[in-house]
């Protein structure tokens, strides 16, 4: 550490910001700002939108009597400066690692963190809940959302906003606003809003800040209505929130404590109703490499600080993601029915790789993954060939419209569902271990998995060939196994899987990425003497039902093998066998999937590791049910 | 029938609505009045929406070149005059029927049935995708949604608005409010409307509306003004829409075909953007039993044309649905802290029991699923006891925020889970087939089912008592079996279920509310001279292995039962007893679940039969089980 942080080293909490002085909590801010990029740069993760939310930070913990008051911050990838204020500064390093600090708010690490996030939007609908509460009689104090304007578009913070202007309770909602790039004016401004604070009722405030918009120069005039227009969507008359029941202060200057903590003083003393403070930031605010960069520091491996060069990782194979996007483009570029859709997540997703050639066929509909996927069951229902490709997590958000748009009705929407399985540093909030289960039970549904990125590309030419009805492939975060990939994808039989060797005595079954440590598994076995089967099974739905019943008449076991929980690739295996009657005459079969608990962040290895899923661990499956099976046969009890 | 119909029964479809004058349109508008209200009163169903829509059904067909222009009702329980002018008035007394009309619309019934519905809010979505499919290329018209004031709040639709006004595509949305009684001032309107369809571009239109607006006497004026603001919580300087990117024209009386007519003729030769068109309704209109009504006949039975009055239904059990709400009732009485949420539905959920005693402690939070369920996190995570009341069916659109915002942070969430299971005439749309699968994936969820209404009564004891993560229990739709109701529910041991009879031969283990089918099943099989043993499983998570593995080692065969999709309940089982290695020595056992396709509307007991589920089948597959079992037992392929 090589930051100079004298007034930080005294802050063992909020409470102590609450004996500062207003300017040494600038100065504290400073100290802050510097203190997280050290920390990012020894850790990687969310930079910008931490740097964004400095000044926010002190200011809401200096007014706000936390943790009785409740602070929610939304998404909660900006919570280090957070983090480092609530008592957690000596372990900030090790955030996002095994065993170290969350890179988002959770409940379990502080109880300055009474909701946790990582999805986006949910903040303001928590905080209603926390004020309901309050109202009831509950020793909650006041409840603060932090909502930046991404996740404030969603459909969910619209139903809160909705719900939480009918309701009308005090509830303080900051829109930390970090698109804006013209900072509205500042001193003037300032002064006005700290001469606010002394005295007025909270609607006059109002009044008077658009009053004095109007005495100001034209030109500063302009820049502040169109913030709030840019923002807003509305008219300087009235705002969106204002219509849907809120008080409504801004914008303001986040970066700017002599205009925030009056503003915040003023809020909690006055307000009666649910107030949004509408804050102006900038992403990556104070650190030139972020500010600086196309994606303002979003997301950043560990750095240099002086220069802000990334740590660049072993060159390896390419990522799964990118594999993806490439194989769609080819595909799109043979048929101009191909569409994609995203949800906010164009590189994410890597979409942007057909973007750039197909910008027109591309569809960003925001973090609108409802709508996104019921857009995308319109667009196949017009004979168009959607791709609509949402990470597994989040696609839970359009779970009804995949069920009742998508699969009902039997239309062709493929869905690319990147980040399925466990994640790594992410956690796991942001663990795809659901996705075989939920879509597996649809009806109609083809759901596929990529045994590795040659895998993949050929599941994106068989998804693009599929056109009687949705179809789905996941496929892991991170970078392939570096096979060769094919030219062109082949299409592949729907419901059918591959021996990848033949055997005698084991037989993995893999469904998806796990492929190499099946293999890894089966070299352990063979290298104790035992001949394995392993087989890729290439669909959850539909079975293979022929291989499935050959693999279990033809072994001693038959072990499944899936990145997913209990319900998916392994419980379908199960009912077809018992409906077959397999299991009446006896047969050693054990599912390895994730277990019944969340797996904590570590890498994607270590996080399988704990799972119990290792190489090692599947060996020894297949031999404790070979023992088993080995032993004495007795039909039991009957 | 004893309507006098003469335009109508020359109508075979929309084309012939584009042959007459407007006032045959205005006469034949009266005559599917009179059909749509003898066809309901033949089969019950929703009266009051389709009667609501009977002048714009007609007006979107006049004008519009369906069905290569492509009309989405939003939900598609107000399609039904919109089936009988598109070929199905044959069939329209077949209406939720076995083998007859759906109550929604439905692609396989009816290319006038572009895109199917019975959720709400996906119109929008869906009339977007067809727009850019046209705007592709495709043998595509102009897509038409039409939207209730109920379903256009939620945010789904949000999220569909706003990507279609940013979109800037051609795109109609019919905005249907029937929640104001105030129609605005007709005739001049109408004459003015008319017109401005000569000739005005169509910018201009909305601000000869405005201006037309300002000419009128005051009271008048007043009028409409106040019918934009109410329904858009608008100032008359813009509307939401118009924020958004749409134009907007209205609000118009959506029962006069002399405003109808013109303004979507107007729309339709000069939109060249996405529009929202607001027609204000009335529920049930022209039909004073229905107009006159609470729900202004929402869903009725069959009933008495000239009186309006609905056939009985004969005196049974009380409802599951009344149940639950009597118990909570009782619950919340008792505990403070017990608190409400329901999405727009507190009588079809039962909390309006809740809500005559306790009004302050039930939330409705409108058709927001995902604010819902988060809200009520929030609430758990303050010290409140929410139960979060939804169907099955529409539990489906929080699912993300039941596993992010719940499930992940173990917050003590009580999901009351109604309609689980097959539902009878509302199809397969709001069929409650999946939620033991997607639930019971989740670590740290409690789920249970109420194989009985005494057993819903001690599941409601036991939520309220369950402090220590999210639980949840699902229960059908309809009447009860009759047992009798305990004073007070008796708190259950979590993860255990109970013994209903002992037998030696075969187990029957039932999770949920299939156990009066179990039952039969059992007396079926003792006619025949076997010994059943009769579980009633009570969780599905934590599952209760003692009891199942109890079951598998004293029995010849075991026969799981459940209300639900594959994936579910019998998995959990098949994967238990897989993982305890006792399929290695051969157990016949067999998953009794929903089939892999969705269920047509019928009764409920038909539609168990359809499934293959009824008694007489658990009773089959039980003995086929046992067959094979007592067949000659081989150690197969080892």
């Amino acid at each position: 550490m090589n930051t100079h942080t004298p007034l930080l080293d005294r802050v063992a909490g909020p409470s102590d910001l609450r004996q500062m002085t207003d300017r040494d909590l600038a100065r504290l801010a400073d100290e802050l700002r510097a203190e997280t990029i050290d920390a990012v740069s020894q850790t990687g993760g969310h930079l910008g939108s931490g740097l964004g939310v400095v000044e926010l930070s002190v200011a809401i913990h200096a007014v706000f009597n936390t943790p009785h008051d409740k602070l929610i911050w939304d998404v909660g990838h900006q919570c280090y400066p957070h983090k480092i204020l609530t008592g957690r500064r000596d372990r900030i390093r090790t955030l996002r690692q095994k065993d170290g600090l969350s890179g988002f708010t959770k409940r379990s690490e502080s109880r300055f963190d009474p909701f946790g996030a990582a999805h986006s939007s949910t903040s303001i609908s928590a905080a209603l809940g926390f004020a309901v509460a309050r109202d009831m009689g509950h020793p909650v104090g006041d409840s603060i959302a932090v909502i930046g304007d991404g996740s404030i578009s969603a459909g969910m913070a619209y139903e809160a906003l909705n719900n939480a202007g009918a309701e009308g309770r005090r509830l303080f909602v900051i829109l930390n606003d970090n698109e804006m790039s013209i900072a509205p004016p500042v001193g003037a401004m300032s002064r006005y809003l700290s001469g606010l604070y002394a005295g007025q009722p909270f609607a006059g405030m109002q009044a008077l800040a658009e009053g004095f918009e109007a005495t100001m120069p034209p030109p500063m005039r302009e820049g502040a209505r169109r913030a709030r227009q840019l923002v807003t969507g509305m008219s300087p008359q009235g705002t969106v929130f204002e219509h849907l029941g809120f008080d409504y202060v801004g914008p303001i200057d986040g970066h700017d404590l002599t205009q925030l903590l009056p503003v915040l003083r003023a809020a909690r003393a006055r307000a009666t109703r649910p107030i949004l403070i509408h804050c102006c930031t900038v992403k990556g605010k104070g650190y030139a490499p972020a500010e600086t960069s196309a994606d303002r520091g979003h997301g950043v491996t560990k750095f240099d600080v002086p220069t802000g060069a990334q740590a660049k990782k072993a060159a390896s194979a390419p990522s799964y993601t990118s594999v993806f996007g490439k194989a769609l483009t080819a595909e799109a570029a043979r048929d101009p029915d191909i569409v994609a859709i995203t949800a906010a997540m164009p590189s994410g997703t890597g979409v942007n790789i057909m973007a750039d050639r197909f910008p027109s066929r591309v569809f960003d509909v925001g973090i609108a993954e409802q709508h996104g996927v019921t857009f995308a069951a319109g667009m196949a229902a017009a004979g168009l060939k959607p791709f609509c490709a949402i990470y597994s997590t989040f696609l839970q958000r359009g779970y009804d419209q995949v069920v009742h748009d998508v699969a009902l009705q039997g239309l062709p929407v493929r869905f690319a569902i990147d980040r399925a399985g466990l994640v790594g540093a992410d956690g796991p909030t942001h663990a795809g271990a659901f996705d075989i289960a939920y879509l597996g039970a649809l009806p109609g549904m083809v759901v596929m998995a990529a045994g590795d990125e040659a895998e993949l590309v050929h599941m994106v030419a068989t998804a693009a060939a599929h056109d009687a009805g949705p179809i789905a492939f996941r496929y892991p975060r991170g970078a392939g196994t570096g096979v060769d990939l094919p030219e062109r994808g082949e299409v592949l039989d729907i419901g059918k899987g591959r021996i990848v060797q033949e055997g005698e005595e084991i037989a993995l079954l893999c469904f998806g990425a796990h492929m190499a440590e099946c293999r890894a598994a089966a070299r352990m076995l063979e290298a104790e003497g035992h001949s394995v089967t392993l087989a890729d099974a290439r669909f959850a739905k539909p079975l293979d039902s022929d291989l499935i019943l050959r693999l279990a008449r033809g072994h001693a076991a038959l072990i499944t093998v899936e990145q997913g929980c209990a319900g998916g690739f392994g419980a379908a295996v199960l009912h077809l066998l018992a409906g077959q009657g397999v299991f009446d005459r006896g047969l050693a079969i054990r599912t390895v999937c994730l277990p019944d608990r969340y797996i904590q962040q570590a890498s994607p290895e270590d996080m399988y590791a704990d799972a119990g899923m290792s190489a090692a661990d599947i060996a020894a499956t297949a031999k404790a049910a070979l023992g088993q099976r080995q032993g004495r046969v007795v039909p039991f009890a009957v």
